[in-house]
């Protein structure tokens, strides 16, 4: 069993933390946050019976097998550096910075990819974790480690990691966007919006089985120009969304010349 | 029980076809659709059993209680004038067209509010069938014959239906189009695009939980400029993705001053 502790425990961190918890591999020492949170914010995130575990006091971590990191892109190197145990491996969680080369440590990456909320509770067993190191040993361990809490462990390296979290943005970040954009078109038309629930639910069904392409459906594929013009009509009230109708018309209409 | 007609058996025909063959309030007494269909074609849309129903002879049509139309939406008025049985129950499918007003009809709109492709199967119990007709008598034929196949049955006027039919545009349509980008960037970087499936479903799980504001995510959101200037670089190869990236990520932005 590896001993671990956790930095930072946001959204990324809470999950993962649930999810170690439960890890026959890892046995978690220490959870350190920067800021102080109240008694029942950290019953919420890493449960009662943790809250001993937990500091905000860097100088008062303890020695481990492993350390996460999940925190902030920009402060990442900073708490790598601020280690004070070395040869330790040392892994952080995001998906845009490149894996770590601190001499002092065996660095590497655990990337779930995924999409976080607190209020939110998650299978860990179905997000694909992305590991990256550059030692051999050192990735035993944390694919190890990653099945324990997963059945997705991919290897992916620094450069497929950036393009895949840039993926994640347009299938995830944008995705969230239009779904604020078509319930706030219902709302504001006194429209109850959980009549969209079944077309989301089926949208993101179809292409389990379907690639994207063969899925696409609607009038700006169909080239139905006079929904189009009906559409825009509507949107004139809303200056923001009729540009991003007609930019992802126009990107979904060029598809078919594509063929 | 009411005998019926389908007129139209492309995507949404096809699965209306399916589900009323299963309904207690619906006896089906012919599939007429413009272009003729293999045998193979037609067993897969509308079973084998069935297909001695089909024809594509308008002056064939049979007299029935109820005219199912899932036509081309510029095609629907003609379909209407050329039933030559009056005064019955003619319900079209479309989310864009208003409520007929021809005189020689009982006039309804019958607009199952999904994403359909022939070859998914769906389960058309879980599907909003957003009703609509301006007499009374119709309406609890119409209601009646909704609720036997889906147990979510909305009332919704002409003027809704066209402001759900463009919010739909956005959480599925555009929605897929995101689906096809992240895919894409996978693809042409040698990534398993399947890595992204988990992200995609926990995206459209979560709004079944938080609003899509509360549910919003990522650099945009943040304002994580360095994040979002990494990935408009990594799309310097994509014109038309480095011009969706910008607006939507301004527009995502611009989420937190409305706060």
């Amino acid at each position: 069993m590896y001993t671990a502790v956790i930095i930072g425990i946001g959204n990324v961190g809470t999950h993962l933390s649930r999810a170690l918890q439960c890890s026959s591999e890892v046995s978690i020492v220490q959870y350190l946050n920067r800021s102080q949170l109240s008694e029942g914010e950290l019953s919420k995130r890493i449960g009662s019976c943790e809250a001993q575990k937990f500091t905000t006091k860097w100088e008062t971590i303890k020695e481990a097998d492993c350390y996460f990191i999940a925190v902030k892109d920009d402060e990442i190197e900073a708490c790598i550096e601020a280690i004070p145990f070395h040869q330790k491996i040392v892994a952080h969680t995001s998906g845009s910075i490149a894996l770590s080369s601190c001499p002092k440590q065996k660095n590497a990456v655990f990337y779930p990819l995924q999409t976080f909320s607190k209020s939110k509770e998650l299978n860990f067993n179905e997000i694909p974790i992305c590991i990256e190191t550059s030692e051999n040993e050192v990735y035993k361990v944390i694919e190890k480690i990653a099945h324990s809490i997963s059945k997705k462990v991919h290897y992916i390296n620094s450069f497929q990691r950036r393009q895949l979290h840039l993926s994640a943005v347009f299938v995830c970040n944008f995705v969230n966007h239009m779904y604020h954009i078509g319930n706030e078109l219902c709302i504001q038309n006194n429209i109850d919006s959980s009549i969209l629930e079944a077309l989301i639910q089926e949208t993101a069904a179809k292409v389990k089985i379907l690639s994207p392409k063969d899925a696409q459906t609607g009038p700006a594929l169909r080239n139905d120009k006079s929904t189009l013009q009906n559409h825009e009509e509507m949107l004139e009230g809303y200056p923001k969304y009729i540009k991003i109708y007609r930019l992802l018309s126009s990107s979904i209409a060029s598809l078919n010349h594509e063929n």
